[in-house]
């Protein structure tokens, strides 16, 4: 791990969040967790990767599904403990086949509704 | 806290990340927390309210600034772990008066440099 790598912020499990956009629409696509490696090969493949929490393991993501995510710019915030990534997104972002993860919007009252996210 | 906001993810630390898009542009203006409470004010006020981890304390976006945020909506992905909400963004968003917390890129190698996110 290069030393400009180290200046980044992990929290306490060593991991960053990673918000995901269309590059070309601007939607948010989903929000995922890096490690310094993940990072490390997301700049270095163009192809975004992650960390899965939940398999601890790195995850490329549309590695099985084909939904891959093309890399076209990396982004960091004033706090150095957010990234952006802009990408370019074959198919479906989320596993539930929407383009995006954000297919429902919250009520005032909390109850959950699909929005108008397309469905692939 | 009525049940509906009890079938969201919180951490362990009890918050959820919600990121800041603006609703005109698409830009990504930000990252911030929520616990529960400062999600129902936000719903309530339409005024973007977060959960400062460096403060322990509420924070209504702009109340000292003035660069508040008017939510249009609020999203949740599919599982249930992040926010998105779009909001009206009234000046800069970022403390250091850049339009967009994301101002600087990540190059290959990890080093950064200021991208042309406007400062204002």
């Amino acid at each position: 791990m290069s030393a400009p790598f180290d200046q980044l912020k992990y929290n306490a499990d060593g991991l960053i969040p990673a918000i995901v956009q269309d590059h070309a629409s601007g939607e948010v696509l989903m929000m995922a967790w890096m490690n310094p490696e993940a990072l490390k090969r997301t700049l270095e493949t163009k192809k975004a990767t992650y960390w899965s929490r939940s398999r601890q393991s790195f995850w490329v993501k549309g590695e099985t599904s084909g939904h891959v995510q093309k890399v076209h710019s990396v982004s960091i915030d004033c706090d150095l403990d957010t990234i952006l990534l802009k990408v370019e997104q074959t198919g479906a972002a989320c596993h539930e086949n929407y383009r995006s993860c954000f297919f429902r919007d919250v009520a005032e009252d909390g109850s959950l509704s699909v929005n108008e996210t397309p469905k692939l």
